[in-house]
């Protein structure tokens, strides 16, 4: 990516000058001269070997979709400040990374000086105050480039932001705003969000922290009854928070009005603890020590009414409770929306990291030689291997696609232009990208580690440290398993809507549905397999059929007298089937719809042939669609071969692909450029 | 596993009156009244609802294999010592956990610690010395212990004696064994492996370090003649080793012999680095940082001619080059072959911190609730859910199965066993399993990381952790992929032996192959599945047929012009599959031959089921036995349905099957017990 974020003038020349040397290495690589010559290995950039056949810019502005300038800007911002650690690698070669080479305390303590640093660059300008779209847009974007810089930082600035931030926006009214919005984008005060609890995580409708109201003072009083209610997970409350949102059974003369959000100040402004608060620290985690986890206990707290954030719910003074919403169900549900912001920015961050991954285990395999095919012939490039570009090309592929669900526009827009009326399909497609984004993601960095072999386990390296710092991905704000549940719950409702009103499916892409069931022809060719409608074509189909199967399923265990739920939650095997078949469907369908405004040829072509891998590897890595028949045994075999197929005609793309995910060679690693003077003698102090 | 480590009669009082206090608790819960009657969480030791229907300590005879009391011995001496870190959590309850909140230079210096109080306690005894099978067993058998506490001890452990130790032991000769054996084994020396270059990982032939004779001198000039030639990753290397073994390219008179091993002093007594060897840090990394992996360069360095080390072939002093085996590529292999040890040891370990994993995940799926299944009823254990059920269980039955293959006996007793005609053998399950066992632990620790939630991420609970600290598994002393395409190759040359002489398979397991293909029923029931015949069957007609596959595939390139590497590096598909069905089909016999043996009939019953769910999740979770037709549609539903009724089935036995692991309570972490007392604020000053 240097050509497109390092342009001043003076890198290009520094860049130049690097090239011009190894152009005689790769000359004398070509004609095989070089080997001969020496028993040395020689660094031979990729660039050299791997022409460009579209400009990636063209493509990187489809992938970040918004703000590139933003994005840019953000990147140079941390690049160039010392707080961000950049280590001249060798000449020319900056690369910023935290030290994890720490202890907590200290990666907290860092974390904290880099936030100071973003504030007083105006990095936070408008995230709470502003909300246009454009503002809530140029957020996303800013955030992301910071969670690639370091996924602490990016957590504790979404604790603060998205958790505490949104809590006060969505849950609170006028007073609140008044109070509390600027003052947290200012960080006069520090916020944190006080949802989970030591006994209760997914299940947020059990916590059992309990407000008391006290209408002869006007007073809420917060209480920790038990062990197992203490606070838990609460990002910031172990050294930096001033305030939390606390989540707390609502006690109103005796009867339980259900979960609500309640503003409690557990510092004052030089960071003493207040009084009947006690906090202890949650320890050292497998990533993410840069975020000060801790565990709060109430000990019957006092606060004035008006810390209860009352937009969906009051109590009055003389103690009367008052909601808009009657169901008690319906009162949870509008009270979490707003908290999908969470949800959307994991699933984009998921998506760059990959990128990240991705992008130094391609160069790395473009740069990196093992074993020879031909006796005493030249070593081969890893990526040169058909096995290994059956690691590293599909993932390429799926990483792509997915970016334009989870990552550019799709997701964001759909929470920017929510409506009561869309909260569901918002729910439901977050969701199911969350998901299907983060458990993606891991894949992808276990083999992008095992790909660079034991490089990958250098921290800095960055992909092996990555899979510790992005793994909680997989289970916070959602577990990944629950989410998938509740896809195929949503689904299921929809049918049930649909057959009891005899109506169309409208929304979620579920209109396929309306029509007769595609056909597949009966023998597949190259040709058809990477035609967009026989790939709609499929994954309609097999959406279609599990939708069938499921529903069925439950309706028989509940004809056998199971309750819903049970039915449900005994049909699991066919809800994770029907979940993952609709986030791969809404994927490819939204890719499509990007594709289609592609015009420049070269690139065009690129575009099709890593839809068309996307699809064959959706279909060939899992049994589904021989299990059920969507395919038979010879088309399996089709398909199978065609994956292979495509990764020898992507592979003269990859450098390009990796190229356009716009990620600076900074954020990258040694390994991913000249790791040989890397790890040169004469380049130790730089390390 | 209480009732098998602590068996002090103190631990058991103190044990028996923390249960007791607990059945008021689980009585009150059994008919609901506790939970009408508080908000509040209690944890019930799953003990009380789960009774063993057979005794733990049969089955972990079976899965140990050899040394139980010498593994009580060792769990103990370290639990007993102040630098392994216990920590009192409660009342009764401690736990031994390295500090992982430690930079790279105190594990490091903490390691060296706890070697120190290892070799004062005599545990090294024997380990170099002593050559009867006995000793070897009992050095596993400790080995695997220590490693359980922590991975950076056991490999700081593995090179000095497995890689170092054996490097003299067997490439060396009585003249090296005089002059090193005992000083390794007490520790005057510390030995180091420099294998591995910057420039060449898993193609060892192509090392570029050089060692040229000098027959003037009768001296060996060792050379690093390039920043690629650096060795790299070398343990012990950056702060400890005083020796090293170096692997280097020898020249004699302008020819190159070949890979040949040197010993190199690279530190004096004191510790201050040699002339003409210059030594750097491998850096931070995403686990092992109690090891000191470092980078070498050897500047002419000059040795006496007695440091080859000389067992396959010898330079004389007049400079002529003497070798008892002729072909260079048999020399290789020789000079390779004794290092398998160090892969049968971390076969085996990666069953242990898979059984470590599956334990704490196990026990707190027992003990941890969310939801409920009824509208205002009791939360339900995360081990009631079916879904949760089909996560864990098929984890715990393959742990089971392959312990049998990779941890017991069978590959340690091979090895042990080892002769030059065994060697070829020894090596293809060495790599079979060592593929299979790394690559399951790193999906068994994911999934169990998940199943706990977030707290699977915190360092006191183990799991987390183990992943970076065993993620370098699948890549070192053998790249897993590389090590699986070995297998294939070596399966694919015994069928072109077979066919070639007219001769009928031998060894390898592969008789089955001689006989006519199994035949599967056309309708399958539950007990046709759960039979033992047909689950040899379907595994047996699975490699039978994809070796048929994959040879014809090979041979078809090749009559297509390619050579027989290139065919086999196009071949990769078929080759992948191959070698996991030889893996899988070796794991189910030697676990066929091990239940046999057992007659007790509640155990014999568990061990059925555990054997039916490998066999089932073996054939559910890959797509190869409905793309090639060995089942039918149908047939593989049945299959499906029956994973979840083994889940069912299985379920009850859970926790006893944990509890035979044989893993101390204090190896274990808080998640696995009382996990609200642990995290209670009077417990705080014990974290």
């Amino acid at each position: 990516m240097a050509s497109l974020y390092n342009s001043g003038a003076d890198r290009a020349a520094r860049r130049a000058a690097v090239l011009a040397n190894h152009l005689v290495q790769a000359d004398q690589l070509a004609t095989g001269s070089l080997l001969l010559a020496s028993n040395c290995l020689h660094y031979n950039p990729p660039e050299l070997t791997n022409p460009a056949s579209f400009n990636p810019i063209h493509l990187r502005q489809i992938l970040d979709g918004h703000h590139l300038e933003a994005r840019d800007w953000m990147f140079k911002l941390m690049e160039e400040s010392p707080l961000f650690c950049p280590k001249c690698r060798w000449e020319g070669k900056v690369f910023v990374a935290p030290d994890y080479n720490a202890t907590k305390e200290q990666q907290r303590e860092m974390t904290m000086r880099r936030i100071e640093f973003l504030l007083n660059n105006g990095v936070f300008e408008g995230w709470l105050t502003d909300s246009s779209a454009e503002a809530t847009m140029r957020k996303f974007a800013l955030k992301e480039c910071i969670g690639i810089f370091d996924h602490s930082l990016g957590t504790k600035l979404a604790v603060h932001f998205i958790l505490w931030g949104s809590a006060i926006k969505f849950f609170g009214t006028k007073i609140h705003h008044d109070k509390w919005l600027r003052d947290t984008e200012k960080y006069k005060v520090l916020g944190s969000f006080s949802m989970t609890e030591l006994g209760h995580g997914s299940n947020v409708r059990g916590v059992e922290t309990i407000a008391t109201y006290d209408s002869n003072k006007r007073e809420f009083i917060i209480n920790t009854p038990c062990e197992s209610a203490q606070k838990y997970w609460i990002g910031g409350a172990a050294n930096h928070a001033t305030h939390t949102v606390v989540f707390s059974q609502l006690h109103i003369n005796g009867k339980n009005e259900g979960v609500h959000a309640f503003i409690v100040q557990i510092r004052d402004s030089i960071g003493n603890i207040c009084p009947n608060i006690r906090i202890a620290d949650c320890g050292h985690k497998i990533g993410l020590n840069g975020v000060d986890n801790g565990r709060i206990w109430f000990d019957n707290v006092r606060i004035p009414r008006e810390n209860l954030l009352n937009s969906v719910a009051d109590v009055l003074p003389d103690g009367q409770y008052v909601s808009s919403i009657k169901d008690p169900d319906q009162r949870f549900a509008a009270f979490l929306s707003p908290l999908t912001a969470g949800r959307v920015n994991i699933t984009a961050m998921a998506v760059y990291i990959s990128k990240v991954a991705l992008a130094i285990a391609t160069r790395y395999a473009l740069s990196r030689r093992a074993f020879s095919v031909i006796p005493n012939g030249p070593e081969v490039l890893l990526l040169d291997y058909h096995s290994h570009q059956h690691r590293l090309i599909p993932l390429l592929a799926k990483v792509y696609i997915c970016a334009l669900s989870c990552a550019s526009n799709f997701l964001k827009t759909l929470y920017i232009q929510r409506t009561p009326e869309s909260s569901k399909a918002l729910h439901v497609y977050s969701s199911a990208l969350k998901a299907t984004a983060t458990w993606q993601n891991m894949i992808t960095l276990q083999e992008c580690r095992e790909a660079c072999g034991g490089q990958g386990l250098k921290t800095e390296n960055r992909i092996g440290i990555l899979k510790g710092e992005f793994d909680v991905q997989s289970t916070f704000e959602g577990d990944n398993n629950i989410l998938m549940q509740q896809v195929s719950k949503a689904l299921l409702a929809e049918y049930v809507a649909v057959q009891i009103k005899q109506k169309h499916f409208k929304g979620l892409g579920l209109e396929h549905m309306n029509g007769p069931a595609p056909v597949i022809p009966p023998v597949l060719t190259s040709s058809i397999l990477r035609n967009a409608k026989f790939q709609t074509d499929i994954f309609s189909l097999r959406e279609r059929d599990l939708f069938q199967r499921f529903s069925e399923e439950v309706f028989r265990y509940q004809a056998q007298g199971e309750s819903k739920e049970k039915a449900l939650l005994l049909s699991y095997q066919l809800a994770e089937e029907l979940a993952r078949a609709f986030a791969e469907r809404t994927t490819l369908q939204i890719f499509l719809e990007a594709e289609t405004s592609v015009l420049q040829a070269p690139l065009k072509e690129v575009l099709g042939l890593l839809r068309s891998m996307y699809a064959m590897t959706c279909i060939d890595e899992v049994a589904s669609f021989l299990r059920y028949g969507y395919l038979s045994v010879d088309n399996a075999a089709v398909v199978r071969k065609e994956v292979m197929a495509l990764c020898t005609d992507l592979r003269p793309h990859a450098l390009t692909i990796v190229s356009s995910f716009g990620i600076p060679d900074s954020f990258l690693s040694p390994i991913a450029f000249d790791w040989i003077e890397a790890n040169s003698w004469s380049n130790l102090s730089s390390e």
